[in-house]
């Protein structure tokens, strides 16, 4: 399917589901909605799945990694290698997003859409796989042109859509969207400052733990790539091209799969975020089949989700990236569809209503 | 034991296990701390625990029901009744508590420490247990004198003392408090109100749901149990046996145990909260052994948390109770144990530091 295919095919969660969810929440035996945001969460799972039998048993992320050009401004506090020993680490199953997808029974995989190192090919059997589809070695310095061409990002969505798309056809009830990619927290910032109208100094932030100088550099990229390249802010695929990532563009295709597959997809933290601002100014209609997983604590997140009108479930001083966020609010997701079809109503239970 | 033992040998958690474990969190192949408050929380298990091997296989919620005299004012939107029905409800497994126990691979014992009805004693055999410890058929109404004598008062933080002791030596490792008894979100405001200092409308709220009606008669029921019984705010059993409950006594109880036996222990929300502020009052040491799992919707749980200076993981608008919040907690526990113990370093990955 082409980009214009699937938004204009894309339609919202079905409100009816929702109201329908809510009748059922009502009859649980607590007080009126005494489990606050695990109700909300269950009923927008119903409406994206347009049931009352919502499942996530089945769950995935997938760990979308590229490289930048930017980094060779020295925008992030390890160097550029380290994006391709990390997808090593995913590979072994020794980093965050390993430990913490397995706790939730999740699968991982890392498609490699465009670092530099050229990895093999894995697959999935019990353990961790790598998908590469390389959009490049690196997108090129967003401070003194785009990040790639407008053609390229398209293949960076269409290219999310469809890995994401087979995992849903391939029994997938959860997604979570995570990323690798030194450098990526400058792209991300100024995806975000394009789409939101913040400007750089309020969106950028430390990213992996850069100084005082670092900061000052990475505002000025974010800057320096705004003014050079001028993307239009209604314009998600001018803004990908221009200022974005590969990853970012695979997220963002990945979250649009979602809405089409009517399933929902759990958004880990700032870089996935970005991904986020690029699915729904592409299409909003996918903005509710979004969770939001946390909020960052990296500078701007908060004005990220504001934009998007989402409400984090989760606030831990997290930010670290790679879908890890994600895993930790699938915990929640989870916790919600059990409290829904698992509890007594009053009625079955035989206690006094009010 | 009684109190005045366990009191005089409690020992806060041990601090240099606590910098151990920050300089294994530092080898961990990840940004700097990149995953917050997990780190803090983990760190804190190690201190507790006396370990770099913190483990929360075995998890435990003792649900602490009792009924209150003060329910005559109508402070609650349920009738009294309902104690003895949610109980019922707890023992055949159809309760919030016990869906979010099950998530959690926790094991449920409901203690009726006071409720009205007399129900069988049960035992645990993959099933729900009830362990009954009646301090009273409910306690007296606090509006016109004390709860309870302060000898009832002083049995009822030992049963939870010893309850608790029990379980951790059969070889629980994580504690989650839990509450059941209608009516309780007044003598719990009580208890806060006289140990913070803080006046009774900014602790008192709307429990299980009371109109503003009803709002206003638990905010005067509160102001006029405090200004009639007087307690001492330096004195824990004095508070508890003029303006509690019984089961904010075992609950109290139940905390200390933790620390006495060197385990964490998970508190839900503003009953189990009024508990922790009893322990506490009795003994100061025990603070650092509670994990506070989250901040209820219910007025007043901010002031008693930053009183304890506690700071809440979870925010998700619960005012339920029974525990529920502090199991959603633990998924967060387990997480960060599993962070600590099963990442790879920068080194055992090869990744490049900054």
């Amino acid at each position: 399917m082409n980009l214009e295919q699937i938004v204009s095919e894309l339609q919202p969660p079905d409100e009816a589901w929702r109201e329908r969810a809510r009748e059922h929440t009502a009859q649980l035996v607590m007080p009126t909605r005494a489990l606050g945001r695990l109700h909300d969460l269950v009923e927008q799972l119903c409406a994206v799945s347009r049931t009352l039998q919502p499942s996530v048993e089945k769950k995935a992320f997938l760990v979308m990694a590229g490289d930048h050009g930017v980094a060779a401004n020295a925008v992030s506090a390890y160097p550029q290698e380290v994006t391709g020993q990390m997808v090593a680490t995913f590979l072994r199953g020794g980093a965050a997003i390993n430990v913490l997808a397995k706790l939730v029974d999740a699968d991982v995989e890392v498609v490699d859409v465009g670092i530099i190192p050229d990895l093999e090919p894995t697959t999935l059997e019990g353990g961790e796989a790598l998908i590469v589809r390389k959009m490049g070695h690196g997108t090129e310095d967003i401070t003194v042109g785009p990040a790639m061409s407008r053609e390229r990002a398209r293949r960076c969505v269409e290219t999310g859509f469809d890995i994401a798309s087979e995992r849903f056809r391939k029994g997938v009830e959860l997604l979570g969207t995570g990323d690798m990619g030194i450098g990526n927290t400058t792209p991300s910032a100024a995806v975000a400052a394009a789409i939101t109208g913040h400007a750089p100094e309020h969106i950028v932030g430390r990213g992996t733990g850069v100084d005082e100088q670092g900061l000052t550099r990475k505002r000025e990229a974010v800057s320096r790539a705004l003014a050079h390249n001028r993307p239009d802010p209604r314009d998600g695929l001018d803004v990908l091209a221009k200022v974005g990532g590969f990853e970012l563009g695979a997220i963002a295709g990945s979250i649009l799969a979602a809405a089409q597959a009517h399933k929902p997809v759990v958004v880990d933290g700032f870089i996935s975020t970005a991904g986020a601002l690029l699915a729904v100014t592409l299409c909003p209609a996918a903005r509710g089949y979004i969770i939001a997983a946390h909020l960052s604590s990296e500078t701007g997140h908060r004005l990220m989700l504001e934009h998007l009108r989402l409400e984090p479930l989760l606030q831990l001083d997290l930010r670290l990236g790679e879908g890890s966020g994600g895993a930790l609010a699938m915990q929640l997701v989870e916790a919600s569809v059990r409290i829904f079809r698992e509890m007594m109503t009053f009625e079955s239970a035989g206690v006094s209503k009010t």
